[in-house]
């Protein structure tokens, strides 16, 4: 099962989001849970699950320092297969013939 | 706690897509969760626990009847308050001072 | 074309949330579009310039008084058919041979 | 403004998936928007107007060869404030004195 996830506090100033992402992505690194971050959200690896406890942390761990906290996750589940992070855009890089900025 | 999701399947025909939808919807309504259905998703209203542990049974369900499925989570969560459905519409229209279709 | 829609401030405190979406809502209130606010966003219905040009609208009002703003739209397509607020709700119920809470 | 996206083909078969994503790339890749693929959606950077006008060929794009589509559209905008795609996630590492996967 592949899986992003993105997470915005709500009340507080935007200036120490970063310090706040920082925690959160901190969870993430430490966690053994194979994930890959972008500019706009967290791609994990795993079982629903996995996936789901490592995300409820990272909530957990923004709601400690937010009023108010939204969390959008994102699940791509195909049945009898397991892909790895890096499998999807191999494979559109394929049938594009062509390699996209990554 | 309140949020929303919506389940797509991929790789079936759509014409059966309300049907499976149906199945998913029997779901939530026989869950005991408070929920509201509109056209684009399910508004829940539970702990995180409550919550993901039914939509993992919704989710389950469609993967039953598709080679692969898309589940859209958005969490909406408030420290030290509780929130019930319908709470929040009231509050806009109370601040607009005006109602609402809904 | 159905679509919808949630606008997110971050930076303000979320005390002053109710009035700032009133602020947006009376937007697409005005707005000629049909529409149905729901717990977590707003549903509209219409083709894609009408509707993005609507949310377009709305973002703006949410930045006037916010340093940050998330909006996440979803919009679901279906290819020479138009489709009305409350049909996919009906026809969901009409499968599952049960009414839902709406 | 920083957006992005996620467009769900519905009603096809999900192997060719690989294929309808490469025409949509293909378009992202010759727009000229400034763009990062990963393994769940497309990061565009740009104003309002270049980011939906590309995202609305990329959807119209997947319609012609799908009978239902799903695009889910996020964006992150701040006031008075230009970000560049790898902004947040230095940012980020910069808070968390640490570098990540991406």
């Amino acid at each position: 099962m592949m899986a992003d996830f993105r997470i915005v506090p709500i009340g507080t100033g935007s200036s120490s989001l970063s310090h706040q992402l920082a925690e959160v992505l901190a969870e993430v690194d430490k966690s053994g849970v194979d994930y890959k971050v972008n500019d706009m959200r967290t791609v994990l690896e795993g079982d629903w699950d996995t996936v789901m406890r490592l995300i409820k942390k990272c909530h957990d761990k923004m709601m400690e320092s937010s009023e108010r906290v939204t969390t959008i996750i994102t699940i791509d589940d195909r049945k009898g297969r397991t892909v790895h992070i890096g499998d999807k855009v191999a494979s559109i890089e394929n049938a594009l013939g062509k390699s996209l900025r990554k």
